[in-house]
């Protein structure tokens, strides 16, 4: 493992370490293996040096350093981006700058609502802080305990609280970003208006760390819900399921803060693989929603609402059946088998995934053309759909057939991902809801994005890294 | 006035008119006029000629051909804009391209909650259109009846919707974009969640017309409010209002749908200038919060809560006495008196006008540093202060003396804006929270804003404009 270390000269990764002191400046392969592969396992690189700033300041000689010599630089936060991103490419010639030593939360604003933190601070902490000053914070992931602010804002994050309160990208009043000079672009503002230029911040937002590093920002936080209900419905179909959430939109407005809708098939593999999982309704359905439901007034309220919307629901038929979860840990068990759902796939053999979105009119449309396209390629491929449907965002994704063959099945990848993205796109849909581009679907991108769009993609990278240092090779 | 005409040759002249046709290219002065001068009467430009297109193809021929031959293009939709972004200069070189005949509603998708509009559409049709279908458009300011969209997202609009729905940014969900070449940016998404690459909508919004020309857009719908409830408050202190927002803001969480705060002295001005005015409050107070509250559910919802948010408030002091419109009539009276304050203030002699905001919990810093970085300037000017507080945005106008002279009191306007400038700068606030830089602003923030913030914006309108023929002179 030792000759990658000779891809980058002796003397500059000493210069580089000197930045940071010998302590926090990994050269051991030993110690560097954790920051060069993913969760799950798609991309594996190479590096001979991880840098651990402590302070913005050492961000920014990190950067004019590596501008000066031309050295590629990989940030990397909590390393649980599902797009290669966040890891080196297989050169060696490319160093990763990891931000969790900036793991300070600056202030939190209990009165203007926000809270200013550091790239390092991960996102549970920040959640537990809010909770502790009597707010919300509600961004919300399945990695929540262990992804961090940084890399939450440059994949632009979304999970299960964006239909209520927004992605990252919203969630952000200002940022501070090392740009790829080592020059800092302090715009740490607390302010819910500011028509003073451009939007810089959100193009450094869900760039992916190839504009510059986001070293800090500031956040906004949401007054505590007094009652919050969960509610497992059972429903006859996808359109039933979009009846449903017209109904609660209508009627709860920003009160509808989840609204996740799950197939039978990926139902049953977590009945089948998760261990102590409870089932949540006593009779199978073909689609079920777990539905959330918050109130700033009272518990009490919270229940009527949630009891209004469904007993209207089951009453004119549009909903078979629901539950809502009677105490606390019921309500924690909802939500633990909706978070358990992805994992559980596993046991079910080699799978492909997508993270699509479409408006969410078309939701029905896309299940129903989207299986279509999935058995074209693959007659005996079992469609496993779940995801955040009130986002318009469903987890599509494709277990191989019940006898198949894993790596016949992963050969299929490409085709799979074409025949599931055509129709995506023929909805007006995005290829990558949340995920973002990475590594993953770069290629994919930039063949079947508008031209246009690449093109005005690329002049904004060149302006803002002529040198091309900041984690090249991604996104475009 | 025909002299003008000479400053763009007069074959060029025919060629851009050929693209629209003569009916649409106006060249006579008398037809040229309105769109020269803004509302305030503060631009005074020139130009030969207005073109008046009605496709996007049209747009695009005409960018192309200002492309080629180098020619500055003003866009102009309502002409509403308060900083000058929409007129041209004084030199004659420029011509206006106007988007009012690109008008139409394309689509309105309530299950998807979106409309699709053209860059033309006046937003109270919008509005309209949005309310036909069971739909709310909450973008709501005092010019809706003249307005367009485009111009709505060109300067990122705001208004008093913002606070539950967010600014014109927030509200866009796609674009289409005739760039300065004439190609077309084709971004019309409804998608909630899209983490394909560089967020380049947002830099077209709040772009004032810089980077492109903006044709048509996808802007999100909610759900019509069931209940609605208005009510007018006294109370002795800014800290007051601050201590009824926080309170509200917890209770109705985004059911909190407008908190505009007024001093007395525009109560008052309103109480003397306005005709047919009714006095929202039978005695006096040092300050007045106008507050509605939107409910999804029923109209007894929205009255139960905002009575539940006053009574507490009522009881412990907080606010002194407090009115809920008891009808229609009343409600839209109560808001009359808000929308009527910025006119009122004409009949009280010259005014030195400021649009800024703060974090919202500096508010009553801003209130009290702000009136005496007034009267360092002048001892006798009156400060004229309302606006949208929960925001932390407040139009900060100032009067001359009762018995000041206009002239030398306008000739106080530079270090009258520097004066409150600096008091909003050491509380990291905005000097353009919602009205944009245009012509009026843009020495200003060049000067004062962080010069890594310029830096970057230049690069921007370089990589996006490089022959700066897009609406050049505004913003940067």
């Amino acid at each position: 493992m030792d000759t990658v270390g000779h891809t980058i000269d002796s003397v500059l990764v000493a210069r580089f370490a000197a930045i940071v002191g010998d302590r926090y400046a990994l050269t051991d392969q030993a110690d560097i293996v954790p920051y060069l592969t993913e969760r799950r396992g798609l991309w594996h690189g190479a590096t001979p040096l991880v840098l651990r700033p402590g302070s913005v300041e050492e961000v920014s000689r990190i950067m004019r350093l590596a501008s000066e010599t031309g050295t590629p630089v990989v940030p990397q936060s909590g390393n649980t981006g599902l797009v290669g991103a966040q890891v080196p490419d297989a050169s060696g010639r490319q160093i990763v700058l990891s931000l969790s030593r900036l793991n300070r939360i600056r202030e939190i604003d209990a009165l203007s609502n926000t809270a200013t933190v550091e790239a390092g601070v991960i996102l549970q902490t920040l959640q537990e802080a809010a909770d502790a000053a009597d707010r919300l914070f509600p961004l919300s992931l399945a990695s929540q305990g262990s992804c961090q602010i940084g890399g939450n804002l440059s994949s632009n994050a979304g999970g299960t609280g964006v239909l209520a309160y927004g992605n990252a990208r919203e969630l952000c009043l200002g940022v501070e970003v090392v740009l790829p000079t080592g020059e800092v672009f302090d715009d740490l503002r607390k302010l819910k208006k500011d028509n003073t230029g451009y939007d810089l911040k959100d193009l450094f937002v869900g760039a992916e760390g190839t504009l510059g590093v986001i070293t800090a920002a500031v956040m906004k936080l949401f007054p505590k819900p007094k009652g919050r209900e969960v509610a497992f419905v059972g429903l006859a179909s996808p359109q039933a399921a979009l009846a449903l959430f017209a109904r609660a939109t209508d009627r709860a407005g920003p009160g509808l803060t989840a609204f996740e809708l799950i197939a039978r098939r990926p139902y049953d593999f977590t009945l089948r693989h998760a261990a102590g999982i409870v089932r949540p309704l006593a009779t199978d359905f073909s689609w079920y929603v777990l539905m959330e439901i918050s109130s700033g007034r009272s518990p009490e309220d919270a229940r009527d609402l949630v009891e209004a919307i469904l007993g209207a629901a089951l009453e004119d038929g549009t909903i078979e059946d629901a539950v809502i979860a009677a105490s606390l840990a019921q309500r924690e068990a909802f939500w633990n088998f909706r978070e358990t759902l992805p994992e559980m796939q596993k046991a079910e053999g080699a799978s492909i995934k997508h993270d699509i979105s479409v408006p969410v009119a078309s939701i029905p449309a896309f299940i129903e053309q989207g299986e279509k396209a999935v058995h074209s390629v693959s007659a005996g491929a079992r469609v496993v759909c779940f995801g955040h449907m009130g986002d318009g965002n469903l987890h599509y994704n494709i277990s191989r057939p019940v006898d198949g063959d894993d790596e016949a099945f992963l050969a299929l990848y490409k085709p799979m991902n074409k025949a599931v993205h055509d129709v995506v796109r023929s909805l007006g849909g995005s290829i990558s809801a949340e995920h973002g581009i990475g590594q993953l679907k770069r290629d994919e991108l930039i063949a079947t994005a508008p031209p246009m769009a690449i093109d005005l993609m690329r002049r904004v990278k060149a302006a803002f890294d002529p040198a091309g240092v900041m984690n090249p090779g991604k996104v475009i």
